[in-house]
């Protein structure tokens, strides 16, 4: 795999062991980390060292291979069991990306579908997962050159959050398709919102397109709508952590504000997400979103921003109706308008 | 002054000193601080020692006030000369609140039109800044019972920045209504948005409701649009650096996205500013909107977040439109719709 000496991998398979970049280092440091347990990676899904709804996807099924190669079971219904004690437990850490379930159950199954011995079935876990990765990539280069056509060159495109390499395995959902313009000749510059309180955008995308050298520009995400009321932004391209049957795009919080802004200035607001971010089984009021601890909004990088003993509220995705959506970019083609009529047709 | 036992005063006149409240240590520290020059002033106003629109105008006339009281000038002419270039280097310290020339021409108005000695000037000066400080608590509390009957008992209130008793002399604009509407026995929930870069709302605002037993949420900027959408705001009320005479209201960067989320979602939007916010000579395109220094985005409390050498947009304010204004509240009456044709009316 030639471009992993030039492009990041956030999530990789060594041996028996996940090894996976520290996200919570970043921009600082570029450091990768080791976990040779389940426990371990879901503890790194829940603390955010790996985040972003495809690559806890691949992490969490690599965390169910992890179980799988380090079982002592002797016979393959005890190996089945101990595979399901960590799909259990890695289901369990974030509720909101459906990546998340679709990994672990692909590991599952294959592991399920597995004849014969112990042996076979580790195999069938492990070789699932490091497919995953591999198709992740791939996945993303192809939604990227189909959501490149969205783009012109010039092109100001505003993102939330991080849906870059650091979000999947590399390449990336949204950032995919701003490298895929790029890769096609366009010149496209990029506003990155901050995205408190795991501001993301400010460490995550920030650091990557940095690194690749793209023209960006960071703000607060207070300054989103004077962005779009100055007439500096021309298209919103984000990514999803889970799109519901009826066309409803979960994302980290602050996405459904940009898109009521781009909506109020008409600018096109594109979430992009491969097939695996949607939920082809559920309507958008069955979905829970997330709520995490206040210390994440109290404190930036350890250190304390309002009073001791404030109420915090801090609800980690939103949701953004179909009527706001100009188009779905996915690995499977343009989900245009009326999104919620048009999913099933491209995702099937 | 009874009250100064009990409430804040964020800027005084102490025997040829200006003191003010440090707003940069809080929510950790209350310290005041004192300044004997007009220079002094003028950095304080810059590095937001001191903010918020009427803090700020008052500081300032403190400012040109102690200008006169530490001039060795021995003739009128020399005198108003040092008041002239203390008023020059005030001016310059923030563009965007007018609130800034006011209070700095009411003080200068005030010295020349004093007649005699260079000693009547002096008292003149410092007289008429003692005075708006005093009358900026009274309008603040006029205001707030005007406003508050736009507040039902039960409300919860969304809030941007800080608009409260450290954005003015005291009781405050946007808070002054809250408080109002408590002191008429209606019980007021409070939103805080932290409101990014400067972070006003979790450190003033969630300090001075909290250190007033006021009950409060703090939410990151990210997470309005879904706190509306999930109805759990009932009205906004925010302040004003601002308001020009045809009815837009300039304010803390992320007020107008605020006042479009509370469009679509049908939550009434309440600037609060006295009638000095109002800019009765200027429509909203000749406002300059200040951009500020990139390190108050990278860095939070000194820490940095994003990258280094990324290049940020820091605007300081933005401009809400009348048609998503519901009723500006002064303290010379409710401006009703459509505002930008009952302004003059109501502020003459």
């Amino acid at each position: 795999m030639r471009e992993d000496f030039f492009t990041l991998r956030t999530v990789l398979w060594d041996e028996g062991r996940v090894r996976m970049i520290d996200q919570t280092l970043l921009p600082q440091r570029l450091v990768y980390k080791d976990f040779e347990t389940w426990e371990g990676v879901a503890d790194a899904i829940r603390r955010m060292v790996v985040r972003g709804a495809p690559a806890i996807g691949v992490a969490a099924a690599m965390g169910v291979a992890v179980a799988a190669h380090r079982s002592k079971a002797t016979t393959r219904e005890e190996l089945l069991k101990d595979i399901g004690r960590a799909a259990d437990g890695l289901r369990s850490t974030r509720p909101t990306a459906v990546n998340l379930f679709w990994g672990i159950d692909r590991v599952v199954g294959a592991a399920k579908a597995a004849g014969g011995s112990v042996d076979k079935v580790v195999r069938a876990a492990v070789s699932t997962a490091v497919e995953m990765a591999e198709e992740d990539v791939e996945t993303n280069r192809r939604l990227g050159k189909i959501g490149e056509g969205l783009l012109d060159d010039g092109d100001v495109v505003m993102t939330q959050c991080n849906a870059g390499a650091l979000a999947t395995v590399g390449y990336g959902t949204a950032l995919g398709v701003v490298r895929a313009a790029r890769e096609a000749g366009k010149c496209i510059k990029v506003i990155v919102n901050e995205t408190r309180p795991a501001l993301q955008g400010a460490r995550l995308t920030a650091f990557e397109l940095v690194r690749d050298g793209f023209h960006c520009t960071l703000i607060s995400d207070t300054a989103v709508g004077h962005m779009m009321s100055t007439g500096r932004v021309d298209k919103v391209v984000v990514g999803a952590d889970r799109i519901t049957k009826d066309g409803f795009v979960f994302n980290k919080i602050g996405t459904y504000q940009v898109a009521v802004l781009a909506n109020r200035h008409d600018i096109p607001f594109y979430p992009a997400a491969p097939h695996s971010t949607f939920d082809m089984g559920r309507t958008h009021d069955k979905v829970v979103i997330e709520e995490r601890a206040a210390d994440e909004v109290v404190r930036v990088k350890g250190r304390r921003i309002a009073p001791k003993g404030i109420p915090v509220a801090n609800p980690a995705f939103d949701e953004t109706p179909p009527e706001l959506v100009s188009a779905i970019i996915t690995d499977r083609g343009l989900i245009g308008r009326p999104v919620s009529e048009n999913i099933a047709r491209v995702i099937g």
